[in-house]
């Protein structure tokens, strides 16, 4: 048992004290409706003077309106989710709101959780980056929509359902990247890293069936570099593909293993800063140089791939523009205060930065 | 306005339903009190039956516990607070809590908006990494303990409160760190960065007192820096020490400046991410290697640095470490519900990790 609350001034004393109606102070205190400048500055000083705190449970209740979003993300250590979360609460703070972000570690158990917990504590809307795959594990994502409460998905879309959402065009950026090595005349390119799956993998369609179940982000980056392949009408060698956990050490043992085959990738395209990293280790402990014996290009930029050396060529995510925009959507949506209106999908693009860790592959020269 | 909510079954409801009285459905359904674990299974399954979602809000009011514990950080974009909120939300899950983070931007007017939401929203403890340098911008920090809601000081202490507390020892990592570059016979060595004064500072209690003024954990580390040296009998050159605003930007700028001077440093000490990815751009620009020219030593470690060429030499801050730490303290806080007890101050430790951005001096080889 927490220890009991302190009594506080309640509406009427305010009211009494500003000498102003009780609806009057309700409306100031609570933030709703029409209050003329001088009511509210006396009932600002009177409540201020009586210690008064607006309780934002109770506004909530009476208004529908608690200024709080909801952020859910899946892994709140990972820079670029802290990026989103910036973006968010800069456009969430220029409004009023304060943001409350929660981090599943990727757990869909947790997400279920995280969710009910914004729910209950009566936030206005949620930005959501989901760890499901498909529609059939969403049921959580009713809830909020059942309440009234906006829902926006950020980064990932979850095929099947039919929300706003705010994500980045993941398929286009890594058919770009992929093309670049392709233009510098590599043809086996390490892609780090595909989807989990345990065992190995026989054909390209068990591969892509095998990204279909997976995040929807990490599948469209796949889709994309099987474009660039088929682009140039390139063969997909699967032992090129990275399969199993996403971790950087399970990336450092991929590409250790690449590097080491008769038909070794001359080029690494890696879709996250843990798999960038984890081949830059495998790469050095197998003495290779990077542009001259292997390029690279990463994803997710951070300000250390400009200072590595060679700076590193990398598909910079707006991970700012990306909250920013989902907070605007949400904000928006709020303000309709649920009014029916067809699903938003906007989709920004990633930028393509260009620095030194791409050459023409060693065959060529 | 928001949409009205939809009917939920009430306790009243599911006790009806599972054949019980009304307060033992509370009982099982608010948490709290004893219950047998046949009577608490009728009600659950009549709880599920009916769709009754345990209200959060109702619980705090009826048992003081919503399970959920507020975490204010100073910028939720820097790794190393997601670091921190990564093992806050492991210590907090895995005991039933979630943890609503709040990014402030080192604002104090945020902070304060922020631990004012988490009060409202009736958290059952509150985590916070102040942007408050002194006592007497800490009115905020009052409220939650006024509420009965425990607060854990995390990364920074503030001077003069005597709260819970878990942080690294900053000073003692510092004087370690700029005691190796000098035991490798620098004595020239560049502090980046120092307090955010904007002119010129002419003596070294000028410096001392800036730094007082500032942050905490900003101040240790100069500190420790000066305890180097005179520990080495090393005579500070305040050209050494970057001051003014701290941004990437103004860490490549101060370095620029310093790599000119007839004394330049032959080292530098960065304390923070963002001022040792300046340091490294201002050094590439200028022609520098590292570290047959220069040593570098930074803090805040990440993956990249032992990516990088040469991989650098870093201070490791127990990230993870520090957030479960800081949760412990606060639920076992929580577990003794206002019991008064004297402050918990937790000093962890950093790690010095040796890698190879660190060589002899050049003068002394």
């Amino acid at each position: 048992m927490g220890k009991p609350r302190p009594s506080a001034p309640t509406i009427s004393e305010v009211a009494a004290a500003a000498g102003v109606g009780r609806a009057t102070a309700a409306r100031t205190l609570g933030g709703y409706g029409y209050v003329s400048a001088e009511m509210r500055d006396r009932v600002l000083a009177a409540a201020d003077e009586l210690g008064y705190r607006t309780n934002q449970l109770a506004r909530s209740v009476s208004t529908g309106v608690s200024h709080t979003i909801g952020v859910v993300v899946a892994d709140i250590s990972n820079p670029f989710f802290g990026g989103v979360a910036l973006g968010i609460s800069e456009v969430a703070s220029a409004r009023g709101f304060d943001a409350l972000v929660l981090s599943t570690a990727e757990h869909l158990d947790e997400e279920i959780s995280a969710v009910n917990v914004l729910v209950d504590k009566r936030v206005d809307g949620i930005i959501l980056s989901s760890a499901a795959c498909a529609a059939d594990s969403t049921a959580h994502l009713q809830l909020p929509n059942e309440q009234g409460i906006p829902l926006v998905l950020l980064d990932r879309l979850i095929p099947g359902l039919d929300l706003d959402a705010v994500v980045i065009d993941n398929r286009a950026a890594a058919r770009h990247a992929t093309s670049e090595l392709i233009r510098a005349g590599h043809t086996r390119i390490g892609f780090i890293w595909g989807p989990p799956v345990a065992g190995r993998i026989e054909y390209r369609r068990e591969l892509v069936e095998a990204a279909r179940r997976n995040l929807w982000s990490d599948g469209e980056r796949l889709a994309g570099y099987l474009d660039a392949l088929d682009d140039a009408a390139l063969p997909l060698d699967l032992d090129h593909v990275m399969l199993g956990e996403k971790t950087e050490a399970r990336a450092y043992e991929a590409v250790t293993r690449m590097v080491a085959l008769d038909a070794a990738p001359t080029a690494f395209f890696c879709t996250e800063t843990d798999a960038l990293t984890g081949t830059l280790h495998a790469l050095r402990d197998a003495g290779l140089s990077i542009p001259q014996q292997v390029s690279i290009i990463g994803f997710d930029d951070s300000s250390w791939a400009a200072v590595m050396n060679p700076p590193l060529t990398m598909v910079r995510q707006p991970m700012l523009e990306l909250g920013r925009q989902a907070a605007e959507l949400l904000l928006s949506r709020i303000d309709a205060a649920g009014e029916a209106s067809h699903a938003v999908q906007r989709e920004l693009s990633a930028e393509f930065v260009e620095r030194a860790s791409v050459a023409p592959a060693p065959d060529e020269r």
